[in-house]
C-alpha cells in the first residue's frame, strides 16, 4: 500500500469522525470554539482527553436531578471515588450542570424545546471535538400521563407535536424547516425488555407529546390563562390518547430531531407524575414524587450496565 | 347607602382586584393552588402577607444574576438587613429562584418561551393570590446586538417573532392563537429618559427579535448544525436591521403577550453580549461580562428608586 493511498485513507476515515455527530461545515475553519453555556472551550479545555471515553449520556431538566443521577451511576457502576468527588463541571455557569462518572455524562437541560437544543448544539460539538464515537443519549424526565397511572415509566415510541404529529418545526434564517422525530428503535425495544427484569417499575412503551407550554398548550385549566371548558379539554386529551399519546413532556421532539440528523442514537423514558385524566395538579407527596423520579433511572442505569457488560 | 347597595359594591371592587391579573374562571372554584414550579402554594404558604406589598418584579435567565439583582437592590434602596439575609424563596425546587427585597421580587426563568411561560403563569397567579395592585414588570435579560457595539443596552419597543412579526403564536389545544406582543409605551418611554441620566450606559429603543433557539434560529455558523451560508446569514441580519430589530434574545413575544393579556405593566431591558454583524460567538472576558450585565440592572433600578420617590 502506498503511503499516498494510506494518507488519503486516514483523511477519509478522520473525516468520518468528524462528520459523526456534527453536521456543520463551517466549525473546522474556526480556530477557537466557545461552548458558551457550558464555560468550555477548545482553547481552555481538553476536551478529548476530558471527554473521549463517554458512550452514555444522560441529560434531564432538572440540575439536582441530574447530580443524583452522576451520584446514582458511580454508586451502580461500582467505579471508585465518592460522591463528592463528582463535580459540576459547568461550575462556572448556572445554565446548566454537567457530571461525568467514567463512561457516563449527566447533563441537566432546564425546561422546553428552546432550552434543550441550545444544551443539545453544544453537546454533540463537545462530543465532536473529543472524538466520543458510538455514544448512546438519553433523555430521562418527568411528565404528565394521558390513561396511565402515576409512576408509569413511558418509553416514547415516537415524539409528537401538539397536533400529533411527528415531526418538528425548525425556523432556520425566518423559513420554517421539517425534521423528522424518529427515535432508535432497537434501543427502544431493548429497554422495553429490560424494564420486564425490574418488577416494581411499571413500565409501557407509547408516544409522547411534546408542547411549548405546560398550562394552555397541554390543556391544564389551572394556569393563569384559560379559555376553555373542562369538556374541551377532555376532548382534547381523549384525542391524544386514541394517536397513541401515553404522556405530555415539553422536550421530546427537538431531542429526537436533532440527535437523528446528527447520527446520535437517542431514547426518551420519562415517568408520568400524574393521570391527566384525573387532573391538572401535582399534589403527590414530596418523598413519592422523589420515588416516581428515580425509576427512569433505574431503568437507564440498568441498560447501561448490560451494555457494559456488568450484568448477565 | 343602604347596606346591600354596599355589599353589592364591595363585591364588584373584590371582583376586580381578583380579576386584575388572572383570566381564567376556573381558578375561583379550586380548594388549593399549588404553584409546583415554585414550590409553594395557597395552602402551606399566606400568599398575601408574604407578597401583598410588591410593586415591581424583574425577571432574568440566569439565577445567579437574579440573585445579584436582589443584592443590588437591597443596596440601592437602602433597605435594612443585609445581603446574607436574601433568601431563595423556591429553595425547595431547582427550577426557579426567587428573592423578594421590599417591593422588589427578583426571580429568575430560565432560557427560551417554554422556560419564562411556566414561570409567569405561576407568578401572576401568585400576584393574583396575593392581591397584588399596580404591579411594573421588567425583564432584564441580555441578548445578542445588530449593528450595536455590544454593552449596548435595548430597551424592547416591539418585540417580533423570527418573522419580524409582533405577535406570539400560542397553541391552545392543539389549536394556534395569535397574540399581540404590545409592551407598555409609558414605562418604555420613562426607561428611555431616565437613562439619559446614567452617562455609563449607552442605551437605545428599537425592536427585539425572540427566537426559540439560540444557533440556527439566530443565523449563528457555529451550531452543530448549520445548512447556510455566511452570506445567507448576513442577508438575514441585514433584514433583521431594517425592520427596526436592534437585538436579539428569546423570551420576549410571551413575556409581552401574556403580560398582555393579563394587564400587567410590562418592559424588556437587555444588554448587547456581541454584534452580530461582527461574529457568532460570545469572547468578550468575563469581566467585561459581568459589567454588561449590570447595566439593564442600574437602568431598572434607576426607574424604581424614582418611582419610589428616592430620587428627584
Amino acid at each position: 500500500m502506498s503511503p499516498i493511498l494510506l494518507n488519503s485513507m486516514e483523511k477519509e476515515h478522520n473525516d468520518y469522525i468528524k462528520q459523526e455527530y456534527v453536521k456543520n461545515p463551517h466549525l473546522d475553519g474556526m480556530e477557537e470554539d466557545i461552548l458558551y453555556h457550558f464555560n468550555l472551550s477548545t482553547k481552555t479545555h481538553n476536551l478529548p482527553q476530558m471527554f473521549g471515553d463517554v458512550k452514555f449520556v444522560c441529560v434531564g431538566g432538572s440540575s439536582n436531578r441530574m447530580r443524583s443521577f452522576a451520584h446514582f451511576i458511580l454508586e451502580q457502576l461500582k467505579l471508585p471515588g465518592n460522591i463528592s468527588d463528582v463535580r459540576d463541571i459547568c461550575e462556572g455557569t448556572d445554565r446548566y450542570s454537567m457530571y461525568k462518572v467514567g463512561p457516563v455524562m449527566s447533563i441537566s437541560h432546564g425546561m422546553g424545546v428552546p432550552s434543550i437544543s441550545i444544551m443539545l448544539h453544544e453537546l454533540i460539538k463537545l462530543l465532536y471535538h473529543a472524538k466520543c464515537r458510538d455514544v448512546i443519549i438519553f433523555r430521562i424526565g418527568t411528565s404528565g400521563g394521558i390513561g396511565l397511572p402515576a409512576g408509569t415509566v413511558v418509553i416514547t415510541e415516537k415524539a409528537v407535536d401538539s397536533f400529533f404529529r411527528p415531526q418538528f418545526d425548525q425556523v432556520v434564517l425566518g423559513k420554517m424547516i421539517v425534521r423528522s422525530t424518529e427515535l432508535d428503535e432497537d434501543v427502544a425495544k431493548q429497554l422495553l425488555q429490560y424494564s420486564t427484569e425490574l418488577p416494581d417499575i411499571p413500565t409501557v412503551i407509547g408516544n409522547t407529546m411534546c408542547t411549548h407550554d405546560f398550562y394552555e398548550g397541554q390543556g391544564r385549566l389551572d394556569g393563569a390563562l384559560c379559555s376553555f371548558s373542562s369538556e374541551e379539554k377532555f376532548e382534547y386529551l381523549r384525542k391524544a390518547y386514541d394517536k397513541g399519546v401515553r404522556n405530555i413532556e415539553m422536550e421530546s421532539t427537538v431531542f429526537a430531531a436533532m440527535c437523528r440528523v446528527c447520527n446520535l442514537k437517542a431514547a426518551v423514558v420519562c415517568v408520568t407524575l400524574l393521570n391527566r385524566f384525573e387532573g391538572d395538579q401535582i399534589s403527590t407527596p414530596h418523598d413519592v414524587l422523589l420515588d416516581y423520579q428515580q425509576r427512569p433511572q433505574s431503568l437507564v442505569a440498568h441498560f447501561i450496565k448490560k451494555r457494559l457488560g456488568l450484568m448477565s
